[in-house]
């Protein structure tokens, strides 16, 4: 065993180039979620050629569970990019309606449980810095299609998935039962992990592994083992249509959409107060209005809740509709309330995590564990770890220290690339651990 | 017909001190809306002194028409002090419900036309000032019965059409067709005249004289002769009803009824934009919670709107409902709106309020005649008018100019009680005046 | 004396085609406020070509009146675009900030009054219709310049201008005084005629006639000698600038403009009931914040009040401004208002409106004059008429009719061209009449 | 050592009877904040009778440190009452303004360190149950004090702490240092300790002990020896003028308080998002207007924040200052915010709570010793545990089990009255405690 992971341990070593070519790769091409169109297509390609069995698009999302998906004619010009920029029309054809989800499946055939490891592979919106100070731009590795960046790390994230995948393979004939690699489309915004769930990814899962690349006051090598404190949360588009009128001339014949809108927005806010924990609403965007001396006929808003629990989100969540709905009600004004993401609470199994901080505490990487951090944010992995939780199998959620340019989300933002070969191994190795637990 | 004049006006003269002594009686013993049992009394017995058939209580009123009663408890408070102070029993088994008007009709017997007179004989609620310059208090006759006041002059409304009727039937042979006296309930508040009306009081009505005493900057012996811009109201009462709850430790169990009511009443006064003219909304009053650490779980609005026309008053009354719905059900409180009060839009005849400054013109007490004023207020008596026209007769509002201590609903509120007389002479001397041109 | 006239009328019949040229040249360049460089500069050339002198620019409009100017970029970018289109040089040059106006003085160095003709010259915004039965695009003089188009005839009110100066600089011999043809531009938005005024462009101006081509239910032949009714108007931008922070992580950190935003726009709506007439507000636009979990750092709106009287539209102007402040005030954001636009009240004068009546009953092309219309709306106009009258001229307001392809405003507009002569005919035997008048 | 508690323990059990007549007697002459005149005078009687040095009134409250005092009339009158109910003159004058406290002072001349217990002697107000079945009506001891209500065991409070007087003072010998016998009026609403604090009566304090009857689902024999989780409040009373007016004809001269305060309201209640910790607002009571045709002019709130550490709280308050302000500046009109009480966050101190834990140990009532509970509410003795911790005293908060009859604050509640028997030996036998460790 021990030379195994010697061995494991030195491969992933030389792996580092590889993981650094397919993390700027990536983040070249950045694709935000459900548009992911050549990341999906480069990542099946290569599991495929690892030898595993790959499932894509359609195969693994639950289309009609998909949530914020941008409109047919963004798809249809992203999947034109994506083209251009080296997807295979192959994979594009199963990725209909932007289900950009991948799964390659090792299958040892081998009796055993059944482990996951989820990626997420979405970029965010937003220009990338052209500060020649930013190591992408400096070095020529910056987002080429203006208005995506990989701003969060997750084209680090797919790189770790794909050289794990090889690494597990390599050493097949060691391990037992399958080891799923899960790679998830739009994480941002809490749209995408709802779907690949739906589906029945999770459903026979035992042991669930996914986390993080950089966290708060991090540094490389650092490990949070148990991170919880997730913030359930959900995601609303709404859309008010009222009216429009002459302002001066007639506006008793108006049916005013900004007022309703601006009334929700006040009285939605006054939700928060809950006695079993946290609840959190924003109201960050809303546009109403067409012009000064017309009684503005539309509104839309940018909505999220939060909760401590999924209860409580839930509950500020209802009592937000009540209140969309009436504002609009108020004025005459019809009203349409869309799931834009949700996210659930959530928490790391305790024995699993200390299972990783034992594997973790032989990877020489590793310099300092910490036990538990709240994440205090929302994440939509907590859909996945649920289901498996539910099923009586347990999940973690770790997060791999690195220094950072900038905050994640800031134009700025890079990492420290040496994480995402300690994320190699420590994934890898505590598959290792867990059949050591379990052999005896 | 120039005797005849002669001698009314002389026998009016003479009556001063009995319609100085009228109104001083009603005054002390002030009664408001739908509890004018003593009044009543008094008026239908001096009516029946006189000679005429005279209707009380149920027989005048449509109990289903009448709108902000005040509760049985109030109602049989005021009876049973109404009896005490002189009330007579067989009357107040007549006037259920505070159904607590009065008609006396003089019936000649002779074909003829319909004259109607229509005398408010309610007094406002609050309380008389009791400040030694105030000659009621100085002279023994402030109310009381303490928050009853009359300071809108009604209680001279009554004290005229008591001397009219006198008047009138003193020269029964000269006149012909029926004279009606109607003395009204509740005008404040625009409660009273809609029963009447539905009661059928006025259906056969051919003319219609009604007016008020005092207008702004009038002094005795000016007169208004055509009264318009009545705006068309409607008074609403509101409750909210929620749930209490600690505000610290379980404010999620709350429904918050004030809240619900701020929102209401910021939106409801966001309705006055109407291109056709004058709309008018008032949250009056609003009252809501219990206590400072308990989620209110009541709310109460006092609310009137007003319309240049009956439609734009019915357009903002029907908005207003609305927000007043869609704002409980905001915070899911239930809502409960009654109809306090209503009156209508109207004008006077312009032919008949030339006829009465035609009349007018003999009476040597008018100095300055008026021939149009806009009342910019509301009046109930604007059913009456409305009904009136409807059947193709003609109604006139007047205004009887009188100089006045403090404006009207004030507590310090007296008139010169010379106007009592002039008001007598004008609607006695434009009977005859009417005979006159329709004996042409 | 009609010899003179009946050569003037037929020479302006002869005009026709010139007036169609000229407004169709001028609806293909179209635009809008404080950009009309190439028509400016049209103007200025054939004033000069008549003969007339010919002030421009900065010699016509005070720079620090202007009221809504585009951004420094969007003026450079129309004067390039102007310059392309044939606009000349020497005039831009005189152009600086976007004062686009243009006066032609007709000086016959004879002793007299001086008469005064206004013409607003600006585009709207909007985009033309394409719609082939739309006459402008089927015919090829729809405009070319995209985001602005002449939707409210000031084309055609420049056409009329230029070729009224021509008549008139024709028939010089017969005139005496001054002659002035002042060519405004920012009328929508009524931003551009108070720079003029405060100029003093209309300081000795014994008469001002201006006008409008269309009215509702107008027809080709129907002359409106008196307009009134014009609303008080001012036109407010509003910018709030807070301070952003992570919605779910440190709510307590930001500083909201987008509640300060919805709480000012309720609020600012419930300030339209006054006692002495018409009031109006409309936040007609209001946008805020960048992204759904992010506390909204900014605010923008667009927002108009306006009011029978200037008075009352003062009024609401000033509790408007009181509510923004106080709004921005509660949330600790800052709060910059921006006059973007301000009309006056105004009248026509009734002697100077039956003396167009009287001239007009000569030109055979008016069958029907109306004697007075109420335009409920606002025109900035009315600071030239306010100007005048307070010197003790006299200024009137005409509509001439027209039928038209759709409302004004509306991307279909268009209206037929013969109203284009009719009004030159008007305005031209309306200076004749003048003199006779005088001269008696 | 034992014997002295033997002792100690049964003196105690035959005090039960004078418990209960002392709680009774608070009970049935209930006094609310500021006015415990009777109450007062009661126990300083009792003080100086069992030998203790006495000092009331001013001599224990910093006068300008009382928030939330009834009015001037009030006090007068219910000092009035408690002189027919038994209060002495000499202390009535003493406690001006409603300076309601007493401080009892057994000093052994010995040297050793100054301990205090603290007890809140006020009622509530409220209407007690005339439900024959709760047992105060029954036997006779209810509330005569209309308005006034013990529904929260304050008079139990107040018989403790003179019965553990006596008690103490009966041992002096074995004593050492002093003993504090505080009882602090006007702990209903968080308005009183801060003025006993001020006036220094803490400032030499080395071990405070305070702590209440009853708690959630508590028995008699419990005991929680260590109380935490106080949520820092502020109390606000706030006072908007505005002018009134005839909302019919003149809406614009008025200034609308009732709209100023539904816009605070609303606004206040979006502030409860802190990313440190729980925050609260509640608007308990809104009143505004006085009649429905009339601009309200007048509006009043009473208001509460809270926070999970004073400088949330602290936080919340002034934000929630701001948007009062802004509201009223909104209508011009004027806004007066008084301070109507306030504590501060707390906690007990542990070591003294383990002390606490040992020596009831040796109190065979207790039957059930919880180690902490978190209140999660409010209670104004933080600001003497506070002070006595800044001093690097110690405090602690204990709660004593007991069955209630109904939730505290209802107009039935009452206890198991042994549990004041309890609190006394538990008070008792941990003052001994901290010898035999101070001893050592």
């Amino acid at each position: 065993m021990k030379d195994l992971k010697n061995n494991l341990f030195k491969n992933i070593d030389l792996s580092l180039d590889e993981l650094i070519s397919l993390r700027r790769d990536f983040h070249k091409y950045a694709e935000s979620g459900w548009t992911e169109f050549r990341t999906a297509s480069k990542i099946a390609d290569y599991l495929k050629d690892v030898g595993l069995e790959v499932k894509i698009g359609e195969e693994v999302i639950d289309i009609n569970s998909m949530m914020g998906v941008p409109s047919k004619e963004r798809l249809e010009e992203y999947k034109k990019r994506a083209l251009s920029q080296g997807a295979k029309e192959e994979y594009l054809n199963l990725m209909k309606n932007g289900a950009t989800g991948v799964v390659g499946i090792l299958d040892t055939k081998k009796e055993g449980e059944t482990i996951a490891f989820r990626f997420d592979i979405d970029s965010l919106e937003g220009i990338e810095s052209d500060d020649i100070n930013h190591r992408p731009t400096n070095e020529g590795f910056a987002s080429i299609n203006e208005g995506n960046m990989h701003a969060c790390g997750h084209d680090g994230h797919a790189a770790i998935g794909l050289v794990l995948a090889k690494a597990m393979n390599n050493i097949k004939e060691q391990l037992k039962g399958k080891i799923l690699f899960v790679f998830q489309p739009a994480e941002e915004g809490t749209r995408g992990a709802y779907s690949m769930v739906n589906k029945g990814i999770l459903d026979n899962v035992n042991y669930l592994f996914t986390g993080h690349i950089g966290f708060k006051s991090g540094k490389l090598g650092e490990l949070v083992v148990n991170t919880g404190g997730f913030l359930s949360t959900t995601k609303l588009d709404v859309y008010y249509k009222g009216r429009a009128t002459h302002a001066g001339a007639t506006p008793e014949k108006g049916k005013n959409a900004l007022l309703a809108a601006a009334t929700a927005a006040l009285n939605l806010h006054t939700l928060c107060q809950h006695g079993d924990g946290t609840a959190r609403i924003n109201v960050g965007v809303l546009k109403a209005g067409t012009g000064r001396n017309v009684v503005p006929d539309r509104a839309e808003m940018k909505i999220e809740t939060r909760g401590e629990t999924t209860e409580i989100n839930e509950y500020i969540t209802q009592r937000a509709i009540k209140i969309l709905e009436s504002a609009a009600n108020m004025y005459d004004v019809t009203c349409e309330v869309t799931l834009a993401g949700k996210a659930e609470s959530g928490y790391s199994d305790k024995e699993l995590s200390l299972l990783v901080k034992e594997a973790s505490n032989e990877v020489s990487d590793i310099t300092n564990i910490v036990e538990y951090t709240s994440l205090s944010g929302s994440e939509d992995a907590t859909y996945m770890m649920n289901k498996v939780q539910q099923n009586k199998g347990k999940a973690v959620y770790l997060m791999f220290g690195t220094e950072r340019a900038a905050d994640h989300h800031n134009n700025g933002f890079d990492f420290n690339e040496e994480v995402l070969k300690v994320a190699v191994k420590v994934y890898a190795t505590t598959v290792l651990k867990l059949y050591e637990k379990e052999g005896n």
